[in-house]
């Protein structure tokens, strides 16, 4: 009975401790979330001390849990837990919370601080990310774990509180959850009945613990979330659950926001500013807290320490994946290549292969098709390839012969490699980003490109993040038809431009898009966006120097002697210049023609490269069936220039009596070209 | 019981009709979704012949039922529907569907088809709209109806499928609806188990009854769709539960996908795609349907014609308005303004002065705190002003003294007018739309613009059915400051720049808020969003005219002799370009600044304005802290030109910091303007 009084006493010191570092972090920075960190810290004691598999000292251990700060604003709390338990965060850095180049800024932020799996802030895709994660962690272990060598075998833990809850994309993520079967997947939710506005009461009141049933989900409810052991053995039994394979778990821990501050516990007010120091005298008061801001006793810190612990838990792995390895040699390697995230070494001489392959075949066809032709040769070479729609398979052209789908009850040593992600292209993205951040796959998702809205900020996360994702977006233009306005894009090419380290690819033909496709594998460090389209695209012939131009981003398609103007184009438009091209010629106007399939990409060579695709002393026009106005960047600087572009919804009607009212047709093309040199 | 059983016969007769109808234009176009007309074919014959309040010769009459196709892809059900009840929708449109100008487009298209309430297909926003029409009904109900006086009483009605289910828009919009009450909502879900890449058991295994039970939802279970009394009398029992006030219905259809095809019921086969001639004849032989394609019986016609009863409703409902009018006839004049849409006389005057007064108060406030001001005194002028918050309304600054929560309960005749949406950006943005396409209200909404993102599709939504929706976006840019770069916009204000019929201001002071929202009040035929700061921002003085020209969208706010260049600028920005230009004068050189609030809005200038507010001889320097590109087209023409903004994403950091950081100072200013004039 001694012990567990110690027991329970030391956990009251270490909840407190965590609940200090973020109060006088927040109040240090004169801003932050100290709500959640107090209102967790219970919660947070009893998944870090007594369950967590992790080494502070090796963040990258292929096989530690995974865990997810879902409700990032609390990002303190996780500060906290990474400084106490032996990450590299030293004190310093937690008392420049949210400062200039702080290794804690105000959310957390993956590759910033070590322990941080992924970037949260945006509520609902934290949860998202984990189901990717957990998604990974099932599909690797089933592909590479073999009788009596279990090296993948993992859980992904989240923390989440109401905001989570009450975004679209938890119940995407949830229920996608549900049917795949995640069962590795625990949920901690901070059930405090606070959102910004207050007492939820009056936005927020579904049956939570019903709603998760109904995905399928295990919920362990009426847990007093500051009750470590209530916490505790509500993970016991989650993770009884989890070896039995009945779903992913939610627990419900109710909580109070801010516990312990004797005027805020329980309001709206302590979430998002410091407590200000009358309140936080208060609050050490209450708590019995009676140590300076930031000092943390001796005994605390050791019993949060949790650096030996790991160190023979990765130790254990690794006795274990060195049995694999005798065992599977081949298989070890080929595990340990894919969560490096490296290529294998045949990627450069195949790549250019192929690329040699898609220009030989000479195909008319659409840019979709010729995706599907990329996508079966690349997966054919990665096995990380791990492809999807959001219930557009067949209109989006993403699965390949052979591929499988990917089902909750893969088999044993051949998980399928296609994901039927549902109706659900916001939840596909933020999971995409998990399967990422874990690591072992190189993933993609595909819609169609209108509904990149739908999905717009988890490829923005992707962004931010660095990640290697692959977006398959088809039916490109007002050219996909009868579907209308609704499904037409018309300012998402340039709108998806503007987001910062995404590479927007429109290729022209399937050449463009096997170097796309090419482009999209080999970038290490961000996302791809393929834009692609629904209607057959002319090939285009190259010289060897043009083909090897394309991944430039923007090239010489066709020249003359002395050109007059250049006709700069994307997708499905090149071929209209390409035709313009003729009939100027025919009138006495030399026409050169750039393919610009990746703006960014072109950007980013040098200046001899862009000035000599596009001489500064050259009258330019751009054509694209977009939203024209941001093609301005890539002309300034000419002497006339013009864009032709669409700047106003599409209709419903077939494609070609769009490209009439619309004006994108040969015929606008030359006048347009006409004009800007006569 | 030989009625009862003629009715069953003609029953089937006209869900066969309505099938036929869908069969045929979708075989004719060669394009279209037959399968959702087929499976839905019994459960619209029970809606729309024997409850749908409405009258075929007045689509706009005020107190009609509201009908929503969510499942927006099943266009072709709507039309039958519309056409053989007696809308002005003649059967030549019907075998016109899908091809240029016709009145039957591939989704529907409100404002383009009589009797269509709203533009669906993007899936799950249709129900969301719903929600606002229904929260729409319901609080004009409680605002303008009296003891015998019940002018506002009718029900929203929505078809759903799958697909609208799985979207995450779906839990925002069905726990809104729950938490709400809005008994008199009820939707009709074609439960087909069928989405376009197959039967669902492998990405949909919700229990939607559970589901939708846990948002507080009365739900009725279990009814064989392709039985037309059975739906009838799930629809008598949501009705009456209606009445009773216990929360929106949601009515389980089991129905067959493209039921009557005998090769393809049931499959996803016949989701999207024409039945083509073979299979259309062995339909037609199994559902025993001998007509050709577009002929309708006249016994099946004229049952379908709802033009005399619908007559004879709004007669009623006129006859009980004009004893409303009689007893209340300030309401009911109040109403029928409302209705209109139009504003009240006093509005010119009050704008002007509301703007002079801004300007007097000459007050340095953040922009969101100008606003906030704005909304309080439009307020007070605008009983249809209806605001709210995702969730975020002491930072977005969107309440009112007095305005009240709208809640579940709203009192007799004082309902709430701010809104708490809960963290629900998506489904706040369509149900804005819902609320705009109902009439009545004029409503607003806000977040953070960052997550302008996670609505971006409604947003979209609202520009393209051209509503009166005004969105408030604070903390417009890095200047937020700690929360960093999850939180801080970069691309948002250029792609949002990008959506043609969206207006977008970014006010640089207190007084030109005023004068954004003075537009967007005034704009009856599109949305506006105003990006505001959570910063302090000086006040800007200026003349009369200048005061008038904001309303421009971009005008002179200070000017030299002879200038030299011209600083454009948005925003916090415009102090920077104001301090800037005093500085340079200091170094003799002569800058004008443009203040440009709007840029969609100056675009709309004639030449005149926009050549003498930028000579095409000025060199031009553009000032914002966002993503740079977009600013080329209005700096295209000019002989030298330069961008200074921000092309990466944000950091965690005091705004102070940030600044420097980012080069968005007074500094960077006066080098880039020093660099482009010398």
């Amino acid at each position: 009975m001694t012990a567990r009084l110690a027991t329970a006493a030391l956990d009251t010191l270490r909840a407190n401790a965590l609940r200090f570092l973020a109060i006088d972090a927040v109040e240090a920075a004169r801003s932050g979330h100290p709500g959640m960190p107090m209102g967790m810290a219970e919660i947070a004691v009893a998944l870090w001390t007594r369950h967590l598999k992790h080494d502070p000292a090796d963040p990258a251990w292929a096989d530690r849990d995974r865990f997810v700060l879902s409700n990032g604003h609390g990002s303190m709390l996780l500060y906290a837990l990474l400084h106490l338990t032996g990450y590299d965060l030293p004190l310093d850095e937690l008392k420049r919370f949210r400062q200039l180049d702080s290794r804690c800024p105000g959310h957390p932020e993956v590759g910033h601080t070590p322990g941080v799996e992924t970037t949260t802030g945006p509520l609902g895709q934290g949860l998202a990310n984990a189901v990717g994660m957990a998604l990974a962690e099932k599909r690797l272990a089933a592909e590479f774990n073999r009788p009596g060598h279990a090296i993948v075998d993992h859980r992904t833990w989240v923390f989440l509180g109401d905001g989570c809850l009450m975004e679209g994309i938890s119940h995407e993520a949830a229920s996608f959850a549900g049917v795949q079967r995640l069962s590795k997947l625990i949920c901690l939710w901070d059930d405090n009945h606070i959102s910004i506005d207050g007492d939820v009461t009056g936005w927020f009141a579904d049956d939570t613990p019903a709603r998760f049933r109904a995905y399928g989900w295990n919920v362990v409810e009426r847990i007093d979330g500051h009750d470590v052991e209530a916490v505790d053995r509500a993970i016991r039994e989650a993770l009884a659950n989890a070896d039995n394979d009945i779903g992913p778990t939610l627990i419900c821990c109710r909580t109070t926001i801010g516990h312990g501050s004797p005027a805020r516990a329980g309001t709206a007010g302590v979430h998002g500013a410091p407590l200000g120091a009358d309140e936080i005298a208060a609050t050490r008061a209450a708590l019995g807290w009676p140590h300076a801001p930031f000092v943390i006793p001796d005994e605390i810190r050791e019993s949060f320490d949790a650096r030996a612990h790991g160190a023979r838990r990765q130790a254990e792995w690794q006795t274990g994946f060195d049995a694999y390895r005798t065992a599977h040699p081949a298989l070890a390697a080929e595990f340990q290549r894919r969560q490096r995230g490296e290529l294998p070494v045949s990627w450069r001489v195949l790549s250019t292969a192929l690329l040699r392959r898609a220009h030989n075949d000479a195909a008319a066809i659409a840019s979709r098709k010729a995706s599907q032709n990329a996508i079966e040769r690349i997966a054919r070479a990665l096995p990380e390839l791990l492809g999807g729609s959001a219930d557009l398979t067949h209109s989006n052209l993403t699965d390949w012969p052979g591929c499988g789908a990917l089902h909750a009850n893969p088999e044993a040593t051949r998980p399928g490699r296609h994901i039927h992600w549902g109706v659900r292209e916001f939840g596909m993205a933020a999971a995409l980003n998990g399967i990422a951040l874990h690591g072992g796959h190189l993933p993609f998702g595909a819609t169609f490109l209108v509904f990149s809205d739908y999905a717009r900020n988890a490829i923005r996360m992707s962004a931010l993040m660095r990640l290697r994702v692959v977006y398959v977006m088809t039916h490109d233009a007002i050219h996909l038809g009868e579907d209308g306005p609704t499904h037409q894009p018309v300012e998402h090419l340039p709108s998806l431009r503007l987001i910062p380290g995404l590479d927007v690819w429109r290729p022209c033909d399937a050449v463009e898009t096997q170097a796309a496709w090419n482009a999209a594998v080999a970038r290490a460090d961000g996302p791809s966006l393929l834009a692609l389209s629904r209607q057959a695209l002319p090939h285009q012939n190259r010289s060897d120097a043009q083909l090897d131009a394309i991944a430039r981003g923007g090239y010489v398609l066709a020249d003359a002697d002395a050109p007059q103007l250049a006709i700069l184009a994307t997708g499905a438009e090149v071929a209209l210049a390409m035709a313009a091209r003729e009939r100027l010629a025919a009138t006495g106007i030399a026409a050169r023609v750039v393919s610009m399939p990746s703006t960014s990409v072109f950007d980013r060579q040098d200046t001899a490269w862009r000035n000599a695709v596009l001489p500064p002393e050259l009258p330019r026009l751009a054509v694209e069936a977009a939203q024209p106005d941001l093609w301005w960047k890539t002309l300034a600087g000419a002497p006339r220039s013009a864009v032709l572009g669409i700047d106003r919804f599409g209709e419903s009607a077939p494609a070609e009596a769009l490209a009439e009212r619309f004006g994108v047709t040969v015929e606008a093309v030359v006048a347009a070209a006409t004009d800007l040199v006569t």
